[in-house]
């Protein structure tokens, strides 16, 4: 198996990007493409000790940056995420990872692969830490305006990625609303709720704001705008939850040594929590596996990025999402 | 002035509603009409000091409990929160206060004051602690399907509150979106962007999940159903993440000792963040003034949502809106 893996994507570079991609390869016995600036990337290799390790370099001199637009994607027609999805597009890779800006990502291998046989709209999907184990959300923010049929595509693909690739049996398909009862939710939502109700799948119901992270579902479906927001603001609360705490806590001396008194239990908390761990986001449905590490990922969660690509071409979940889009998931809405 | 109390709200019972209705007739200097079971209401009168407190019983032999649906909002023709809603339609009370089932005032209110002239939906307005100060949500879920144009007006709506009730000059309106770029947004959004921009607010783009707690704007602009899933994120990701730290911090003695010297900053911040400090939701556009407390609230939880009801009445807000919907704000979408 051969990965492609973006050397100049994420917050900190090729130090964190090439660090993780040699490991991957160490560990998974895979060869490893990493596509960037070649002389860079090569300089970075003398850091480690390669020699276990199926390396190759495939040269791309630009770069996306974490807050360019549209018009970059478009423009740079040698970026290091337009070359790693050509890869995959001519067979040369069976995967391609990056930790670059998400929307870059998105765009572009959206435009070079396009979307699997029966597939709508490609869905950007996360797996997130809940009380109970890990939970997929699609779309977090590839489609923003939806129709009925593209969220019950998108939970069928959820539904065949979390068996396939995580082990989960029968998983529990939730969709984000605003209330548990049948009745509750916007015109899309309550299309989608009896479509859901009335297919083979296991529909457990609605899925409230407040219990994204309780574990009552495997996968929550949503348009790409609400599974965004519901995103960002978890982000956001937990930020802001923290700068808070701090901000109290130091102004009392035995609040900051309780707080020390916490920090080793807080750290492993935080590990649980944080979805580097978990492999990141990727795109369902997409002629093509793309996985989008988190841009503030290290060498751990790069190297866990490339293992869920692994994993995911290992699992044969293409074919299965074109198999039952055949079969005729698409027909309502 | 004189404002109707739900005494059969609240997830504490009356216990909790006639203090805060008692306190608040004290210390503001005005009449409370306490609404709800009149013999359970004279009983819990007995427990407090009610000299110097000006107090009135008006009789609702039914409750809407907080887990109750439709139905219910119809059928029970004498439940506190209809009775409430009544006297303020017949001029009986200024303002109406409950800390029961929100969607139950929200149905019953709307259905019996209606809205003001010239506003096409009442909106559920939350006021919400940022590092800031105080942020005013705009709609977190009465209206879960919107028009531009009802977004237009949630803007302007929220403008007036915060200038008139909050005394916050020209007030920063954002619209909730997923990404700070015009560019970014669903249909609904980036047509509302188009409008605020071109109207005479003072309206500061896009605000991302991540930033609504950050400050950045006074009144965050939304459609009922991503201001509803926004703000249950947040209570879920908060409430989740205190089940973690506990259950991890429980682990350990040292940590164990770390959360009991940090206890009263905790606390502190918790009040901090406690939005039933802040008087609670209220409807915006209602032809009356009527005020949705926390079901949480405490006796002074309680009192604030008095005080907020009092404010908004000697603050001329409807007056106000009436009179900038006339002026064609709706002209929009």
């Amino acid at each position: 198996m051969r990965i492609a893996v973006d050397a100049m994507g994420g917050d900190f570079g090729l130090k964190v990007t090439v660090e993780g991609a040699v490991r991957a390869s160490q560990e998974y016995k895979i060869e490893v493409l990493l596509v960037g600036v070649a002389e860079l990337i090569e300089k970075e290799f003398l850091k480690h000790k390669t020699s276990s390790a199926k390396l190759s370099v495939v040269n791309a001199p630009e770069a996306i940056g974490m807050g360019e637009g549209i018009l970059s994607f478009r423009k740079k027609k040698n970026s290091s995420i337009r070359v790693g999805a050509q890869l995959v597009k001519k067979g040369e890779a069976d995967a391609f990872v990056s930790t670059g800006n998400t929307a870059a990502i998105v765009y572009i291998s959206r435009k070079i692969l396009g979307a699997l046989k029966g597939v709508d709209k490609p869905a950007l999907s996360l797996l997130v830490p809940s009380l109970e184990g890990i939970t997929l959300l699609i779309d977090v923010g590839a489609n923003v305006d939806c129709r009925p049929q593209h969220l019950e595509q998108f939970a069928v693909m959820g539904k065949i990625f979390m068996e396939n690739v995580l082990g989960v049996q029968n998983p529990r398909i939730g969709l984000m609303s605003i209330g548990e009862e049948e009745s509750k939710g916007n015109e899309l939502t309550k299309q989608v709720f009896e479509a859901l109700q009335a297919s083979p799948l296991n529909f457990i119901g609605n899925i409230e704001g407040k219990d994204i992270y309780s574990g009552k579902a495997d996968v929550i479906v949503s348009d790409g705008f609400t599974g965004n927001i519901a995103l960002k603001v978890s982000e956001g609360v937990i930020e802001t939850f923290f700068y808070m705490v701090r901000n109290e806590v130091m102004k009392n001396f035995f609040a900051k040594i309780g707080l020390f008194l916490m920090k080793r239990n807080l750290k492993k908390l935080y590990k649980k929590v944080d979805y580097a761990e978990y492999g990141g986001a990727l795109l369902l449905g997409l002629n093509g596996v793309c996985i989008i590490g988190h841009g503030r990922s290290n060498p751990n969660a790069v190297k866990n990025a490339v293992r869920l690509a692994k994993d995911f071409v290992q699992s044969k979940v293409q074919e299965r999402i074109k198999y039952e889009m055949a079969r005729g998931f698409q027909a309502i809405g």
